[in-house]
This record gives C-alpha cells, sequence and structure tokens, in this order.
C-alpha cells in the first residue's frame, strides 16, 4: 500500500530573483491551496473523541414572562447528557456601556441566557448537550416552557409611541439612545432662506450579515493550561475571550479563544454572542468538550440583525447646487439588546457622526436614537450606518438636481471636497482623497462604454434602462482616538503584531487581526516581506489565538491592513533593525553601514552579505558570538494606534439596470467602481473586497429583508423565505484603482474592507429611479420590491 | 441528569493578606491537583479522530551491512496503511558537532532511519503505519531484513584494540573524542615526589535514564498553520523543531512542537530522537496524524543510554593528607552516535572539566575519549560524568586516608575550597558554596543520632555497618560560555521568558524551559509572584510550546530555575516597571514615588492604590488614556544568559549500610543529605528533586545496569531483566539545606536538578567500602553486584 495522498508544498515556490516589492502585486493568495482544495478547518470541521454536542431552548414568544422552564423530560431523552437554564450555570451578563448620562444611552445587559423575560422569538433559555446533534436536537422537544406573553414591540414606530410596551421594564422607555448633535448656529435660517430645500424619507430592510458559515464553537476545558479553551468563530477573539471570563468568572488568561478558518463574518461576529459562552460554561460545567454548530434558522432569526433604520433628512441647496444644510433625524431600531462593546448606539452614532460624507455641507444638524424592540438584536454589518446614510445623501443629491433641473453628477461635483485636509462641519479631519477624480472617471467609463446612448435608445424601444451613482468615503482605521470620541467604556484602537524569524530564516508574523476571508495571511505577509526585503515565501501570518498576542481587537471597521497591517509593518521593521544590528557587529562595522534586502544584510562598501539564515543561526544558535548589547533572539513586538480621526477612503459607483415590466425584476446590466483604499497592498484582493461587498449591498438594495409580523414572529427561517443573490443576480463588476496614500499607516493603505457594501444601494436605488424617470415614480426605501417596481411601470405605460 | 463531575477550581484561593515572599516558601505544587486527580495530558493520552499509530522495524543485528528489506508483507497486513524505510523518506541526518579538529573530534551523523548500515540491536530501520497499534505490531512480524552481519563492537577494551572493527567505517578509528587538558607543568615530578600516590581504577554500569513515561509524538501536518505539528514528550522542544526541520527540510517555523505533561526525561529526552522525526515524516507523506509510542522494550534497548565510563585516576598527597595533584585517563563508551546537540563528548569533556571540583587541587593532567561501539547510542542522563568522576575523587580520598591513617572526612577537610571565589587548575571559577559546612553538618547529624556506635556495636554483633560520605559540586546554569568552551558548534545558553498581563490582572509566564517533574509551574510562579508583589493564584505559568517563545534551550544540566527563573524574574522585573509607569501617569507623578506590591501599584506619598486589575483595564480597554509614551498592552519579554564560568550547588551526602552475609544485599538504614542550591525557591520541590535523584543514584550504585554479549545483543528487555530499585529499596532520606545565595541569577537560586544523582553512588560505595573494611576487600566499581558482596563477606568471615 502507498501513501493515499501527499501534503502539497506548504510554501509558495521561492523567488529569490524578485527585486520589485510585495506590496502592490497581485500575488495568489496563501489561503487558497487549502482552502480550494477542501482542506480549510472551519469550527465545525473539529472533531474531538467523546466530543458532546449542543443546542439551545430558545424562546416561541416575542415578549413575555417564563413562568416555567421544565427540563426534566430534556433529560431523560436518550442521549442527553446534560441540560441548564440560566439559574443552572450562574453567569455574569454581557454588559455594553457608552460614557453617557441617562438620558442620552440607556444600558440594556443582556444575559447569556434569559431567566425569567424573554423579550425576542429565538433568545437563548436553556443550552441542553447530547452524545450526538441529533440528541440534543430531540432534547429540544421534550423541554416544556410556559409565558404569560406581552404585547410585543416590534417596529420604531411603536417602539416610540406614547405608552408602548417597554421592552425593558427597567429603562423607563424604548429610546435607548437619544443624541442631538452638530446644531450649527443658525441652521434653521440657511433652510428658511434657502432657494430649495429637498427632503429624503428612507426605511431600510432588516438583514442577516449572512456569513456562509454560521456561528459555532468548541469548548473544552484544559486542564493542562488551565484554560477554557473556545475554538470558535469570531471576529474578535480576544474581546470574546475578556467578556466570556467575566460572565465565567474566571481571570482573563483562564480562557483561550483560537479561531480556525472561518467563512465570514461581515460584523455578525465582531460583537460578543450568549451561545458560545453558555457552551462554554457547560462544558467547564461537564468536564467535556462540548460543540454548538448554529444552523440556519437560528442564524437567520436569533444570532445579530441590522440596518433597519430610518431617515428623515432635508437638505438646502442654493440656486446653483451647492449644499447649504442638512437637518436630519436617525431612527434605528436595535432589537432587543445592546451588543458588546458597541452597544445600542453603534448605528444610530455613526451615521450622525459622518452623514455629510465626501460633500462640503455648511451647515449640520441631526438627532439619532436607537430604540428597543422585541426583535433579535443588532450588531455592525459591513458598513454599518452607512449603506444607509450614503443612500440618504445621494437621494438627496439626486432629488435636488431633478428639482434644479440639472444633472445630477454635475450637482455632486460642485459638493464634493477637492482640498484636503478638510476638516467638515461634523468636526472629522478628513485626509486626502480623490473624491472627484473616482467620480469622474467613473462617469467617463459608463459614457464611453455607451450607456447613456443606449439606455436612451431602449427607452424609444419601450424599455427601462436607467443609470445611477454613488459617491461616498468610509472611515477606515478607526483608531481609539475615533471610539473614544463615541464614548464607548471600551475603547478599541491599538493592535500589536510580533514578527519572529527563526533559526532557518523564516518569518512569522502574529497579527492580533482577524481575517475571515480578507486575505490578510496574503496581505500582512506582503507587507511584512517588503519591510524586510525578504521572500514572500518566507513569511507565515499567524492569527486567532488570544495566547499569541497580549491583546488585539480584530477585524472589523476596515481597519485590518490600517491599524493591524501597521503594527505588522513597524514589528518587521524592528526586527529588520535587529538584523542590521548583529550583521553589523558581525562585520564590526556601523549599522549604518550596512541594509536590508533579498534575504540578506549587505554591507555598503563591498557589497558582501550576511544572509538572514546565517544571522539567525548566530541570533539563536550561537548566541555567545552577539556583543553582550544584543540580546539573543529574532523577534520584535509594536503596537499601532491611530491618534487622529482616521483615515478615508473612498470610491464612486457607476450602475445600469433595466426594469422589466410585469415581473419588476431589477436586472443590473453594468456595474463600475472606481476605488481608492490609498495604496492597493494586493490590488487583487481589494477587487475581491469590492466584489463581495458590492453583491452584500445589491443584496440589501434588491432583495434581502427579514420582517416581523405582529406578534413578533420573524419571517425568515431559511433561504425560502429570505432572498439572498447569487451568481445570477450579480452582475460583472468592474474595479478600477485610484491611489492616494494615506500619510500615516506605514504602507499607505487606508483599508477597504466594507467600501462596496456601502456604495451599491444607493448607485443600485439611483439608477432604479433613473429608469422609473417617466413614470414619476420616485423610490427611496428598499430593498426595493419587484412588485413596487412592476407596479411603477404598469401605470406608467 | 445532572452533570457527572465538575472540574475543580482551577487557581488556588487568592490570599491577598499574605506578605512574606513567596520564594522560599513550600507552597503546593501547582501540577499536583491535575497530576494526582488522574487529570494529566500525556504524549499517549492524546487521541484524535483517525489517528494512526506507528512502529519501528529495528535492527536484529548489532552491526552489519542490511542486503535487503522488504515491507511488501508489511503493506498486506490488514489494518497497515503504509510503511516507509530511510529511501522511502529521504530525510536529512540529525548532525552533532564540536568545533574541533578530527584529531580531537569525529562527527558521526545519525540517520533518522538506518539505511544499508546498522549499528546496533534496535537500530529504527523502517516505520509502519497502521490503523491500531495492534496492527502496527502485526507489520513489524512481516518485514523481511536480511544483513550481511559483521563483527559487532562491544566493549571500549575491544573499541580501542588495534584491528578492532570499525563502528564507523568513514571515521578510521572508534574514538571519536581524544582530547588531553590541563596538563599543569612539572606533574610528573610532583607524582614523583609525593609521600603517597593511590590510584582508583572504576567502570561504571550503562544504565537507562527510565523516565516511567517512554518517548511518544503525535505527528500531524496542520493546514491551517503550515505547521507539523509534533506533540510530543520532550525536554527540549525548541530543539527538536530545529533538528526535525532541517531533517524534513522545512522552513524552522513549519515544525511546531507541543510537549504535554512529561512524565520524567533524565536526560534522555534533552536529546533529539530519531523516531519523532520519522512518525513526522510518515504523517507528513500520508497527511495523516500519527502516533508513536515506545514500549518498555525498545525505550531499554533502542532510546538513549548513558554512564558506561572507565576512569583510571591517580592522586598524589602528602603526609598531611593533603592532594598534590590528579592524573585522569577517562574512557567513555558512547554506544554507536553522537546525540544533538551534545555530541558523543559530552560525557569525557565534562569529566575532564569538572573532576577536581569541590577540592583545591593544584596540579592535574587528564586524557579524555569517547569511543563508539555496537550499542544504543548514549545522552546525557541526570549528572551526566558528575556521579562517576565524583565517585572517583570519593574513593581517592578514602583510600588515601587509609594509606594515611587518617579518618576520610578530616581528609576531605583539609582539601576542601573555602574561600571563594576559587579559580581551580581547571581554569574554572567556582562561586561561593558551603562545601565544608555541609560536610559538616552531614557527619554531625549522622554521629549525633548515634550511627558511629551502632556501626561499631554492630560489628561485636558480627553485623556489616558502614558508613560513607560524599561531598561534591553541581555546576548548574551553564550559560553560553559554559558550552562555548566545550567547542559546542550550537551553543546553548541563555533562556527567554515572557510575562503577560491580562486585562484581569493575572499574569502568565511563559519560559523557554520545559518542566518534567521539576515543578517550574509552581516555582517559576513564585518568582514571577515576588517580582511583581502578585498573589501566587494569580499566576499562571505555560510551557512547551516552540510557537510561544522565540527560543528557549529546554530544560536539562539543573538550567532551569538558573537561568529559566532569572529570566522570568527578569520579564517580571520590566513588567513591574510598566504597570510603576502607567499609575504613576494616571496619578500624575513620578515613577520613583509609586511602588508595586500586594496586587497594586501604591503611590508612596499618601497610600493611594491603582489595583493591577485596575491598569490593566486601562492598559487594553482604555488605552486612549495611557500618555503617548506608554505603549499598549502589558507584556515584557527578557533573555538571561550566564557569561561566566556558572554556578555552583553543592551537597554532602551521610550514607549508612548494613551488608547482609550470604545474599549479599546492602541495606541502606540512613540517608542524609545536606544540600545547597542557593536561594531555594520551594525547600518541598528542593527536597523532592533531592530524593528522587538520590533514588536514581542509588540505582545506579546498587542495581540498574545493561549489558551485551559478544553478539552486541542487549541483555535487559524489560523490568524482569533491568533490576529498578522501589520505594522497598530506597530508604528515608532526610534533607537539610544551606542557602549560599547565588551573587547573579537575581533570585539567588542556583539550581538542584542533578545534585541527588550525583552524591549517591560514591556515598554509598563508600559505606559499602566501610562496612566490608574488616574484609581487605574494596569496590570500586557499580553497580554494586551482591555476589560481590556475599563473596567478599564470605571469605572475610
Amino acid at each position: 500500500m502507498t501513501p493515499s495522498h501527499s501534503i502539497p508544498a506548504p510554501d509558495p515556490a521561492p523567488d529569490a530573483a524578485r527585486t520589485e516589492p510585495w506590496v502592490g502585486a497581485s500575488v495568489g493568495r496563501r489561503e487558497d491551496p487549502r482552502l480550494l482544495t477542501g482542506r480549510g478547518r472551519f469550527t465545525d470541521d473539529i472533531q474531538l473523541p467523546g466530543m458532546l454536542h449542543a443546542q439551545f431552548v430558545r424562546s416561541t414568544v416575542a415578549s413575555g414572562t417564563v413562568t416555567a422552564l421544565d427540563l426534566s423530560a430534556v433529560r431523560e431523552v436518550p442521549g442527553v447528557v446534560a441540560a441548564f437554564t440560566a439559574a443552572g450555570l450562574a453567569l455574569g451578563d454581557i454588559t455594553a456601556r457608552l460614557g453617557r448620562p441617562l438620558s442620552e444611552f440607556v444600558p440594556t445587559d443582556m444575559p447569556v441566557l434569559a431567566g425569567d423575560r424573554v423579550r425576542y422569538v429565538g433568545e437563548p433559555l436553556a443550552v441542553v448537550v447530547a452524545r450526538d446533534p441529533y440528541a440534543a436536537e430531540d432534547g429540544l422537544e421534550a423541554a416544556r416552557v410556559t409565558y404569560e406573553t406581552r404585547t410585543p414591540v416590534t417596529s420604531e414606530a411603536q417602539a416610540l409611541a406614547p405608552g408602548a410596551p417597554l421592552v425593558h421594564d427597567g429603562a423607563g422607555a424604548n429610546t435607548l439612545l437619544d443624541v442631538s448633535m452638530f446644531a450649527t448656529e443658525g441652521i434653521d435660517e440657511i433652510f428658511a432662506g434657502a432657494e430649495h430645500v429637498v427632503r429624503v424619507e428612507t426605511r431600510t430592510g432588516r438583514q442577516n450579515a449572512l456569513p456562509l458559515e454560521t456561528r459555532g464553537v468548541v469548548a473544552g476545558w484544559d486542564d493542562r493550561e488551565e484554560q477554557l479553551l473556545l475554538r470558535m468563530s469570531s471576529q474578535v477573539p480576544h474581546q470574546v475571550r475578556t467578556v466570556a471570563a467575566r460572565c465565567l468568572g474566571l481571570d482573563e488568561r483562564a480562557v483561550r479563544v483560537v479561531v480556525p478558518d472561518m467563512g465570514g463574518g461581515f460584523g455578525l461576529k465582531c460583537v460578543v454572542g450568549r451561545e458560545e459562552i453558555a457552551v462554554g460554561a457547560a462544558a467547564l460545567r461537564l468536564g467535556r468538550t462540548v460543540k454548538w454548530t448554529e444552523d440556519r434558522k437560528d442564524a437567520l432569526t436569533a444570532s445579530f440583525l441590522a440596518r433597519e433604520q430610518h431617515y428623515d433628512v432635508r437638505a438646502a441647496f442654493d440656486g446653483d447646487g451647492r449644499v447649504l444644510g442638512l437637518d436630519a433625524a436617525v431612527v434605528c431600531d436595535m432589537g432587543a439588546y445592546s451588543c458588546y462593546p458597541f452597544t445600542a448606539g453603534i448605528e444610530p452614532l455613526m451615521a450622525s457622526a459622518e452623514m455629510p460624507g465626501v460633500y462640503k455641507v455648511p451647515a449640520y444638524r441631526v438627532r439619532a436614537r436607537a430604540v428597543t424592540t422585541n426583535k433579535a438584536p443588532t450588531a455592525p454589518y459591513r458598513g454599518v450606518s452607512r449603506p444607509q446614510y450614503v443612500m440618504v445623501m445621494e437621494r438627496l443629491f439626486e432629488r435636488a438636481a431633478r428639482e434644479l433641473g440639472m444633472d445630477a453628477v454635475e450637482v455632486r461635483r460642485r459638493n464634493l471636497i477637492t482640498e484636503f485636509p478638510y476638516t467638515g462641519v461634523n468636526n472629522i479631519t478628513y485626509d486626502p482623497g480623490s473624491y472627484r477624480e473616482s467620480l469622474d472617471l467613473c462617469e467617463r467609463v459608463l459614457r464611453d462604454e455607451g450607456w447613456y446612448a443606449r439606455r436612451d435608445a431602449a427607452a424609444d424601444e419601450g424599455r427601462h434602462l436607467g443609470i445611477g451613482y454613488s459617491c461616498f468615503n468610509e472611515r477606515t482605521g478607526y483608531g481609539s482616538a475615533a471610539f473614544a470620541q463615541r464614548k464607548m467604556e471600551v475603547v478599541p484602537g491599538f493592535d500589536i503584531a510580533e514578527a519572529r524569524m527563526d533559526t532557518s530564516g523564516a518569518l512569522t508574523v502574529t497579527t492580533g487581526t482577524m481575517s475571515h476571508g480578507q486575505s490578510h495571511e496574503t496581505t500582512m505577509a506582503q507587507i511584512a516581506a517588503d519591510a524586510l526585503g525578504l521572500d514572500l515565501a518566507k513569511v507565515r501570518v499567524h492569527q486567532g489565538d488570544t495566547d499569541r498576542v497580549a491583546y488585539g481587537w480584530g477585524t472589523f471597521a476596515s481597519r485590518s491592513i490600517a491599524i493591524g497591517g501597521s503594527a505588522v509593518r513597524l514589528a518587521a521593521g524592528k526586527l529588520g533593525e535587529k538584523l542590521r544590528l548583529i550583521a553589523a557587529a558581525h562585520w564590526d562595522t556601523a549599522p549604518e553601514k550596512v541594509e536590508l534586502g533579498r534575504g540578506a544584510v549587505r554591507r555598503r562598501e563591498d557589497g558582501a552579505t550576511l544572509s538572514y539564515e546565517e544571522i539567525a543561526d548566530l541570533a539563536y544558535l550561537r548566541a555567545h558570538l552577539l556583543p553582550p548589547a544584543i540580546e539573543p533572539g529574532l523577534s520584535a513586538t509594536a503596537t499601532f494606534d491611530v491618534l487622529n480621526d482616521g483615515t478615508f477612503s473612498n470610491a464612486a459607483h457607476g450602475v445600469v439596470v433595466e426594469l422589466h415590466e410585469g415581473t419588476g425584476q431589477v436586472e443590473i446590466l453594468r456595474y463600475v467602481c472606481v476605488e481608492d483604499c490609498g495604496v492597493a497592498i494586493n490590488p487583487q484582493v481589494v477587487e475581491g473586497q469590492c466584489r463581495g461587498g458590492i453583491a452584500q449591498g445589491i443584496a440589501g438594495a434588491l432583495f434581502e429583508r427579514i420582517t416581523y409580523d405582529e406578534q413578533g414572529e420573524p419571517s425568515a427561517t431559511g433561504f425560502m423565505d429570505y432572498k439572498v443573490p447569487t451568481a445570477h443576480e450579480i452582475p460583472d463588476i468592474t474595479v478600477h484603482h485610484l491611489e492616494t496614500p494615506c500619510a500615516f499607516t506605514g504602507t499607505g493603505a487606508k483599508g477597504t474592507g466594507e467600501g462596496g457594501t456601502i456604495g451599491a444601494p444607493a448607485a443600485v436605488l439611483n439608477a432604479v429611479n433613473d429608469a422609473l424617470r417617466p413614470t414619476g415614480v420616485e423610490l427611496d426605501d428598499t430593498p426595493i420590491r419587484p412588485e413596487t417596481v412592476a407596479s411603477a411601470l404598469e401605470h406608467a405605460s
């Protein structure tokens, strides 16, 4: 018998002859060999001997008091090993706070398991642990729960109505956040005196971020390390560790979170979930390894949702199409609880702070509110509030252009920020971007491709083509300064990276960020390889283990390359300094007289080289030859934080749609994205981010929505009910790159994780409205429903 | 159904009120709760789904050429998955070198699997991988190997004889090391003019270090990390990684060695074994996880052996019992190959360098040789050559005393080093110790307990009691300077430690040393707790993972507390500085005005405190409040090396034996150890080390020996053949402590891992000879055989 198969060579073939930098090159993804050959290892792939399986007894009512929770029959189900209620596990709550007065923010602690009070359908009440997943499911059915039901709060309007039922009795109201900001002096007069005032009121549909991989955890106590090991799917392993340890009453070091391969997160996994902690507690109590894999129904209804927002915004314009002021009211339906660490304030606070976006808005007033409802809680979802407020802004400009009889692109041009740094009415300073250039290029591409002509020709044939644009920026690299402005009690910001070279001269970079599809194993390696003049094949990126770096805030808010990547560059740079010091000492020369590059330190005077492998051999295996001032070993750690307002990527999207009579189908004929995320570490990866993000933006614009009936029952429990676009609905997308480097991230990169999603809804909506122009109908809500489009076309034809 | 059991509280109860230091306290072992309740996790405890099992086809001849190695029948055995020969795996050799000319040292590279040439019975030829261990064993039986046998070399004398067969054809001779050193000028004249010259010739038996846990590995490729993960029992995980990567042709970072709980090592696991690498290679080839657990037969015959040495030493004395010179010849039978990293030179080089020990020897000459034989290779075993050369020295003093008609303790007293630092004839500088005081105390204890009177009274009854002593020192804290003196190509020395505090104020200390019974989880924590003024319950020690510190030389040569512990203290101290800086910044005061202690930083002027938990919260979760000069996070790394000759623990052992006529049994009636390892971090742990070491020393003195017949067949294949003492044969041992702190280890500790083993053979042998005094018989070889004792008593009576 011969071996059935061999492991492919783990490292790409070295390319020692290469002289051009790795940053900027579309090198193949380091992740792909294992992922494309089925060798990825996701949380649910983990199989351990004697492993048990958990599922959750969940509330079947949206609001109520639990009058009885009887698990005795559950425990009699064959294969069931244990079942625990909140009282049985006695865990601390998941708390998320803002440093704001109660008049502005009301905390709503989220218990790991609900006790007497349930607040949404799907809320976990008890965890059932069994020998196999089937027995666990059988166990759920044996649970006897009785409720005294209450009238649920199922909409923002109901939540705000006088005398509404309270989601949290102690809160006194359903408004969890109520903040008024930036009331520019004289704004009422500006509006009163403006030649044109346009208004957009929009409601955006509640969505699920829908990572292909649902949540999951394999939890077990490690006697050797005296640690609860949580192997789980999370964007923020260290944050989970912090919260899990608190809930469990353990020292933080007694919890270790290790994240295997991930099939997406999109924000849903950047907050701390309840189930993973409950499973950890069950594993602790049982002294056994316990796995939980969320099924799609629970993922859709009981994980975290997002995006259900209501905007009512007026914009004042002068006769030349220049915006004079913005007056906005935002209400976000945040569901039942605040999420850790962002709180229920995340969506309204981002919307209010950043709404002016790429435009010079001289006057601004906003009231932003979060309301709680008897629905699953929300979490940041790719772009957070930006897809919505960008849509509002872009609709305002379109509406103003119509009223002014001007071209909407031209109206935008007159208002785009073109001189940088620019400090806005919202007190944010924007670093340089290509706002104007990206829009110009985007329009030129569509024009050069003949889409304007085709649109007009199609109209003559009775077809309904439309062209729409959006332009926007995306604050990335949120450092501690930006989060502190939000008054978060826990302030994400810095990240830590370690660069370690082994005795063979190979480099391992460890980052506190957590790639869940972003290709950090590739891009972080490119950054480190350039910093050291090392072949990419000699660099490996490690992530997702709370024991490996002291802390990491994880991957969200498009922060990883801007912050984590800068830390990687700094750490690699520090290590490079040490390589130079050792080589200089070896040659008895000054460090200034040697330089790094191509896997070796080179002495400038004669070109003599000492390879990194030779230096590593000295640093580790012959350390007695080092001068006393140089410590043995080749390892360096660096921290990076952003202490200003962050950096701003930007983009312009252009879309051509065709509306189909009868079906109301919105077909996307062409999608052009001109993006500028500063230096693109790997343009192919940036394009992947754009395309994936745009697909999710299109999903929000045209397809996905979770509604709740009056009893608080969610409409979608599977893909039969929740319409997710497939390759069929997503067009080919062309991505053009502009590059305005960031001055302070070391690499010039700005971050690009969310951009695609931000720009798509506005551009699609504008294109649909362009196509609907002959009908006189204007649509502002998303998702755009086929019946609405069909109806508009029918009435007009 | 209720949970079957719960995990015990992982942390000992905090003792916040404690004010005395942790160092010096016999606190309970942190390891004990898990180990004593059966929750230890050893390599063989690891069970993984789909795991395969390996065993080795081994040579049945001691010397020969393999003419055919046919595994086809092996591969047909049901359950066998694969079988690989050396050619099939194509691995690099394990190389160990000294920086010496060929006239002094001949390298003998050790292939991972033997190819054409086999050099000892048990040498691995092929690895068989099967679905279960039984099928693997069945597979072995199906292997067809034919040899052209050669005459094996089975003794040192045969190896050195002219015209001897060669173990390594290319080496030209069987002498692998031949070094002459310290030929003090005029030494021949000193001997010629001395009033007394005594001579001791001794041979010591070949032993196995005999950890209860045999060697073992669970190897598997980790696709996510692109690493070969070797979970294995090793004292030197980083060294294994270095060698395994080289043999496998991988970057070093592509191998990760993780060491679970260990059931001893004693040096046998401080060198790099062949089987673990072969199993790793098989796992790589198969893309499967493969386990190998060494059985006792292989452990006894085919792992690493030690201690077969031949000394011929003369000592010159003046009429007052003062030693004038030492003229020594040492030949060590090192078996078939050099071990990594120490080479076949380890035993003879240590013996020659350190033989003068605790005595003022004015003139010294030594020739030290290593010979290769067709026996299993050797490795350092607890004490390396010290048990033997100490035995020689102590026998020389006893013999001189007899010749001089003096008390042997008094003769020792006249020669002990009493002024420090003392630089010996061997160019080693000894730091302060209690050489004289320990011997005095040891003798006083036995005298006060009445053993001298009892011995004499027993003689009157025809019984044979004897009292014997040994005094010795033990060089610990071998830094890079000491190993560089040995001219090792790879120079162990430094160690790295990391101290990391989490957001809850709990500390994790990571060390590059690897406790395999030494209680480092307890003692390293005591060191760190004191450095930070932290409760011991808040400190956890992590070890045995090559991914966690950049490098660590592991645990051997009693180096861990002296070097690793110093690194821990330095790292904790650095972390303490950061805690002070943050607290001082918080209070807007100078760092000098605050101090660490009792889990908090205290402001001196008013006693205000900021707990470590509060500081950690700032350092991680509110890092925006730190001054810009202070990086977020609480983590510090430190390196420690010993750049002088090391530090020297010392001890005196006193033993009372009774010899039994007829059986020749040597019964130990009393054992007293007076030890001085500097500051005892945990006296109970030190005593445990002494007792365990003494048991192993007694084993060498009286019981254990592996012999080979003329065909090179080993005598011992199990505990039926290899006599290991049990609790019955090991007496109660009293340990007294003296404390001469080391000036440069930070803690004052010197290290104590090997002392017990070093002192026991000499003291036991002297006691036996004391009891045999009436017979006129003197014994110098170990183990002392019962038949020899019985015969001596019979002839005398």
